[in-house]
């Protein structure tokens, strides 16, 4: 089995290390990619760290990958060596189940092959993107439009296409008022794609530091969550939370049209309450989303590539292994503008 | 002012007793309907005994109405004298707000005009339709199917508008999996309309005692409703919830398919409440609707008149207006199958 420089976590919250890792063979229908660019999600974190379950380890996080064809299989006909493409969350789906054969792999019911931190169906351990190589099979592999900067695109491949795929699955487009709750990682893509998709577009937060960001991006207004409740009641047709926190769902709902949808894409690991005249009395709905398939991250891609949107990064070096732990605390106190992406060259 | 017989209650609470009651004024735009029958939804219950909010007494409940034209206004174009015509929760909206002028006056964010305990624009209070007569502006008059028994129609107007409007909106048809919880006056025209849209239909109950009438309705299956969260999970694609209850909304989420729905038409005094896990892991959202716009029943209607729907009733004669209580008191008790209808000839 051939190896790979990368950047392993070697136990649950460790310090960041180089050690060379296992890269999967390249079978017929795979696709070898050496890797440009990795954004860091903050799930790399909570992984990195055990905080959601009990991880394998050593790991090696990241899945925002950009990079180009080395090799591909016998069987592969959509890639050639020198193409530019991407990997996302997952590298691997059962292909059977219902949601599978609907095109919807994210929601694969067998449970698809995380990029990292995972086992493929042969039961190998899944490692990802903070490295220099990786092969998956070419179905999983998204091909990244010529006009995009490399580095840039990393962060579509999940932060992008998690709120693309939702903005997509409730129509979002001229016409329409959209909310965009939280300026992250994930909040400054979506406003980035609702205003591109001619929505008119508000950024729902809780600090005004970053209003200006927002207007840039393509926001009408950046608009303090707390003090809307009153002002725009049925006033947004979709409101997309991109923040893990606790929701006031019946004032949220309260600011939505009739026949409105409030959406999250942000876990809070609480339940949250509403009433049901709040739903009831406008047509309304609460929503949830995870990801999106592979055909949306592509339509995401190629819609990226005609409007020329990308990511807002920060750059990270990782020639010292302690600049990834310096990021990682700094993406746990929100001080990223507003993705890290690791220089592969680097590791 | 011309006045009516009627059932009345006099105080919240109040047994019902018969008395003379007044008539709108028939203006140019209105249509003046001899009511032949009038159903008795839980609603009227409620109001009659102040349980939702301070109501207008002397009260006439009823807004489940039909019955026939006996003179129109001058401008009337669409009905004549003779005509077969219902009118169901609300007879006149805003006709400018956003939701009125999208032809949804169910949502009307002025307040539309419910039938019976509130008021006219012009400040008069309104009657409903237990009572001999009622005028009611043409633009919420319906036309009732030639075909369609009378008195087997009048809960078409509210309980089967309230539950048709949701499953059309939600695209119920051929190849869909829907599940309808609770069989009563709501519940059981949801599994008349679900099965005659072409869906595969279950009723989702806790007593077995009703699954015989579930499957002469149309069900495929009646089932144990917390029997079945473990055996069908990923199964239906819209739960249809038409009781009042607490709900485990988790449980009922964990039921639905990728991009499934559960859409609630009652509602629960209290604040339901469910992990955000339950919607964002299968695309998947909790909604709720009120009654229907007049597009939607008028669509009601003609689809009852093709198909032969019509509720299930007993009828009430209510020459001792006792009658009246004690079919309230059996509503309480969900000891009626499956809707009362008034014969206003009695009254």
């Amino acid at each position: 089995m051939s190896k790979t420089h990368a950047l392993i976590v070697s136990a649950p919250g460790a310090a960041f290390e180089k050690a060379e890792m296992p890269v999967r063979e390249l079978t017929a229908d795979a696709v070898a990619i050496s890797i440009k660019y990795s954004g860091i999600c903050h799930s790399d974190i909570h992984q990195a760290r055990d905080e959601w379950f009990e991880g394998i380890f050593p790991m090696v996080p990241g899945h925002e990958i950009v990079g180009e064809v080395t090799a591909v299989g016998d069987a592969v006909t959509k890639f050639k060596v020198g193409d530019r493409v991407g990997v996302g969350t997952f590298v691997d789906s059962c292909g059977t189940c219902e949601p599978c054969k609907q095109g919807m792999e994210n929601y694969c019911r067998t449970g698809n092959v995380q990029t990292y931190n995972g086992r493929h169906y042969d039961g190998e351990e899944s490692y990802g993107g903070y490295a220099k190589d990786v092969v998956v099979k070419e179905a999983f592999v998204l091909r990244v439009p010529e006009n995009l900067d490399y580095a840039a695109t990393a962060p579509l491949l999940c932060a992008g296409v998690t709120v693309y795929s939702p903005l997509k699955h409730w129509k979002v487009g001229p016409g329409m008022k959209v909310g965009i709750m939280g300026l992250g990682g994930l909040g400054h893509m979506a406003v980035k794609f609702a205003a591109a998709m001619g929505a008119e577009t508000y950024v729902l937060g809780h600090s005004l530091s970053k209003a200006q960001d927002a207007k840039d991006f393509g926001a009408k207004d950046y608009l303090m969550t707390t003090e809307i409740f009153e002002t725009h009641k049925d006033f947004f047709d979709v409101i997309l939370n991109t923040t893990s926190t606790d929701l006031d769902l019946d004032s949220l709902l309260g600011m939505l049209k009739v026949g409105g949808t409030f959406v999250t894409v942000g876990i809070s690991p609480n339940k949250q309450e509403f009433h049901p005249f709040s739903v009831v009395t406008g047509l309304r709905s609460i929503a949830g989303a995870n990801t999106g398939s592979i055909a949306a991250t592509q339509d995401m891609l190629d819609f990226c590539g005609e409007h020329n949107i990308v990511s807002t990064i920060e750059m990270v070096d990782a020639s010292d292994p302690k600049t990834i732990d310096n990021a990682y605390a700094r993406v746990v106190d929100s001080d990223i503008r507003y993705r890290f992406v690791i220089d592969a060259s680097t590791i």
